[in-house]
């Protein structure tokens, strides 16, 4: 049996953090195995997962901004797009994320949440949950 | 049954994107399993992997060049060997991804490649490719 | 049969890379499979697992000092706990890397090691290690 989600993401800015925890554990715990591990993964290039504290949102917003300031969009990039660096800060985030299952539910530390990270939004998006018991 | 493959990739300048899309999808296809996940792994400190775009061929050379100026070649490291840098851009990559395997192939997205990056090239390097079913 | 273990860090300094090769490696052969992954998760959000050189001790600080240049601590951020850069860091290196088990024993490559990356020490600190066979 494959276990096999995916969920649809709105951002609403060019960078962008949304907070999918709530969506990933229902998805964990509805899939209804007890151990194991789950894979989230970004089909897109100029989108990232990442895990990062969930209390207070300004932490969010310090990653976002120091990401700007490491790669500044617009910074005389050959790809003419307009986004190379949203696929720089793709590639430094990265695509997925693995977390572990116990007791039918992932495991993360009192202050991790899950983000999915928009680099080049507006957009819709998309985010898949591989579950592989074991 | 063990599902672990290795495959060689010789690389031509210091810094260098080599996409190997091909080749992972080639094997995990003639694994012959339906569902799972493969996990690519560089076994080496000065290289790793990452997944962006396929199309144009600039995105690879920006994002080079964009980890080439934020952690320049030569700037005051303490290690001696003249690669300081390229260990350091192999940590902010890292040096593996973990894809999803669904209908007997791997899941990317429509401009998802996926790439070994050099960092203290030319040389011959190992990637390893591990399948999980699931 | 749920394969989970767990293990302590103790943390000396504010910025620190904790060599955990040795342990992760007595809790894989020990628990005695033969193939399959081993996913390394730290439950926290201003720490970060890597794999880098094990040799020369000199790559680790190089590392430290050069994600301490990139993303300063007191660079003027938003999030009032005194350790945004914290946060930062363990997103640019991530929580948890992946690893292959083959033969019983974790593959490394010849200079690689595991490295617990403290942003925010010195704390205790905690590691997961999740062992799936296949």
């Amino acid at each position: 049996m494959e276990r096999l989600y995916s969920i649809e993401i709105k951002t609403n800015r060019r960078m962008e953090m949304v907070d999918v925890t709530g969506t990933v554990r229902e998805i964990v715990r509805k899939a209804g195995i007890r151990n194991g591990i789950c894979v989230l993964y970004v089909p897109h290039t100029t989108a990232a997962i990442t895990i990062n504290e969930n209390a207070d949102p300004s932490v969010r917003r310090d990653i976002s901004r120091t990401l700007a300031k490491l790669v500044p969009a617009g910074a005389g990039y050959e790809h003419l797009e307009g986004n190379a660096d949203s696929h720089i800060k793709a590639t430094m985030v990265g695509p997925s994320e693995t977390l572990i299952i116990t007791n039918g539910d992932i495991l993360l530390g009192t202050w991790q949440g899950i983000f999915f990270c928009e680099f080049d939004g507006p957009r819709r998006r998309k985010m898949f949950i591989k579950i592989v018991e074991g």
